[in-house]
């Protein structure tokens, strides 16, 4: 861990110091992923079929889950799983749903009545990575809020096990949320199947949800080309702590070691105005990182982690404000006194007794975050990622009549005659 | 214009008349952009003053737009624009006030409760293009939204004339939505100078506005390369009416024609199941084209322009759906009966009175609108898009000993150790 003063830095040396490592996609990763889009996409199933052999080491018959695989999910699946994940998808249905965006209705002049209409995304496609480990509750997280929005059909694809089978917990967190159409593929494949259709894949219009390079590398590119919109651009997981003298280092501790195990690349960042705060955090993490199953990925995260002294609270908000991390702990004191001060983030966790996992799972809110500062100008995902909002107007003779000069005029200013001869006519008077 | 009966058709034959003009980028375009954004990013105002020597034929000295060019701009913009733009931003104002998201709050279980805070954008950056004619009605409808989310620090591009000026009625425009920061920056340079920065321009985190192809390609440039985000991708402009037998040809003709002439490769549709009207429509378009002062741009647009006979209305709104529009008429008598049937379009005109003249201008609805079939999943712009929406949870003692076990049982079936830690430290439980 790498514990520097932030007011004896330069600007340079502050601004590297908040520099997320380079993402840049190799040129190698980018054609290899572009291939094997371009080959999904000509050849459809028969490509996926030979590109999840070379990948998965399984050969598929059918990649759509069976409803006897279902089944056979729902034993393997034990109970208390079970529930829990039941139990975290109706948290995260009540706090999506009280969000929901509603149409309404406004007379912007007499006789000229303008609308917001709501319509769900007809049809969507979900994500749900299965590499190091299998993730229902990404399932859960990008199911809710689909079945909220009344996305007409939704897809799931999911990588393969070795022995053909799709993760249990993931096909159960599906089904939970009224996804019924599964598919085992995995990777940059899935990505290119469900943005362009094969004979057994629905193309989608939208896509959504986490994965690797290669699956992230393949939505920039689908989305590139117009075949379908994604979710938001995605890097590594990271977390950013502000966090006071009166702090409990070990919860802390926990905090930054939960993000640092997500992998090598995962972004640690703790600021704090107690040096000593600092001191004891670095000894808590010492102490507790040796009992992590997935110690050695985090350590390699803690290489590059970032434990940073500032002068104030207000100059920590300032710089999480800089950063824009996709997580934010405040282990202040009232944290609710602080919150205004933050001005970019994807989700905040607030006080000592709120560690990010009860976001990661069952709070309520959203997992799917932006990262690598993207918090600046995009939102996690909500029900509105699934819905598309249509403007409505209606003019009367007597609107038209009311407001129809005012366009005639800012017609004629742009020198758009058919525009104002659109009015025109109506009016009855000359363009 | 080409007249088709739909159930004439075969499959390929009704897909292919859907389809719209490949909008491949040129290799050559996308180059010559590359180096554009490229010279800007790393040479700044020396690179855009060259440039805008080279594109403008204006050698400016300083980009910005002065206090003296602001008030002089007064001056020349005739009362009758003046009165019309502020009428046109107040009922734009009161349309996207209306919809605004409010912060909400939510207690998932005893003692979690999860909020959603809203916050504005802090650096956007407004493009406002003036090619063939400036738009100042674009201005009004990325400054009103701009303003109501709060956002900081709101910039504007606009290319200067010949005589090194900028539009007087787009400064106005500019003044009336609370943009002070006006730049005489046209084109590709001006995208790479808003999302980068140069040592005049500030660099933005979200971009927005239409544009010509270099612009459009621009802002997907900085979009992938993370430097800002855009509201969305953007293709040439394009209606499609709806119209039942009692329709008014004159009335479809001359809003088929308003879409026409913004260039040549806009995109006209009419769909009607009856006969009679498509025949009326055609008759009065060529009555009315002569008599347009871009005839020209027009013919070529309507060149490529369908007229599709269907058997019902029903099936109309099937294809709309299939095309998702930017912009849809219903030229039908009791048009709010058929809105349910409309799942996929940037902005919707209801009946004989609301030509898209009035959208485009002071109906109080946004004009930048999602094209090229974006809006099966992108809306157009609103508050929302200058604002970033932030999850917050805070779960105190009670709350995690209600949740945390949910949360544990998740993170061991991901075998997120770490997680499961960052719980069971503050339940005093193992993990």
């Amino acid at each position: 861990m790498n514990v520097l003063d932030w007011n004896t830095l330069d600007a340079d040396a502050q601004a590297q110091a908040l520099t997320r490592p380079v993402q840049a996609v190799a040129a190698q990763t980018r054609e290899a992923v572009a291939a094997l889009v371009e080959q999904v996409r000509g050849v459809g199933d028969i490509a996926l079929r030979e590109i999840t052999a070379r990948f998965d080491g399984v050969t598929l018959e059918k990649f759509e889950v069976s409803e006897a695989e279902f089944a056979a999910a729902e034993l393997v699946v034990p109970a208390e799983l079970r529930i829990a994940m039941q139990q975290a998808a109706e948290r995260i249905d009540a706090y999506h749903r009280a969000g929901m965006a509603r149409p309404y209705s406004v007379e912007t002049a007499p006789g000229v009545v303008c609308e917001k209409v709501i319509r769900p995304i007809g049809r969507v496609g979900l994500y749900v990575p299965a590499g190091s480990a299998p993730l229902p509750s990404t399932a859960l997280m990008l199911g809710v809020p689909a079945r909220l929005a009344g996305c007409r059909e939704v897809v799931l694809c999911t990588p393969p096990r070795k022995d053909g089978s799709a993760d249990p917990a993931v096909l159960v967190a599906a089904r939970l949320t009224g996804v019924h159409k599964v598919f085992k593929i995995g990777g940059a494949q899935a990505i290119a199947a469900m943005a362009w259709g094969t004979e057994t894949v629905p193309s989608c219009d939208k896509l959504f949800g986490p994965g690797n390079g290669y699956v992230t590398e393949a939505k920039q590119q689908v989305a590139q080309a117009g075949a379908a919109a994604i979710d938001m651009p995605a890097g590594p997981s990271e977390v950013l702590v502000i966090a006071d003298a009166g702090a409990v280092p070990a919860f802390v501790a926990a905090d930054l070691l939960s993000q640092a195990e997500h992998g090598p690349d995962s972004q640690v960042i703790l600021l704090s105005d107690d040096a000593a705060l600092i001191a004891a955090v670095q000894a808590e993490v010492e102490a507790q990182v040796v009992r992590l199953a997935r110690e050695n990925i985090a350590r390699k995260a803690l290489d590059a982690s970032l434990l940073l002294k500032v002068d104030s609270i207000e100059q920590a908000f300032a710089i999480s404000n800089r950063y824009a991390p996709e997580h934010l702990i405040l282990a202040l004191r009232q944290p609710h006194d602080w919150l205004d001060l933050v001005e970019a983030a994807g989700s905040v966790f607030m006080g000592d007794y709120t560690p990010e996992a009860l976001g990661d799972y069952c709070s309520g809110t959203n997992h799917v975050l932006p990262t690598a500062g993207a918090a600046r100008a995009y939102s996690g995902v909500s029900v509105a990622s699934f819905q598309n909002q249509i403007s409505v107007q209606a003019a009367s003779r007597e609107g038209i009549a009311n407001i129809g000069p005012c366009a005639l005029t800012l017609a004629r200013a742009e020198g758009l005659g058919a525009h104002a001869n659109a009015v025109a006519v109506r009016l009855g008077v000359a363009p």
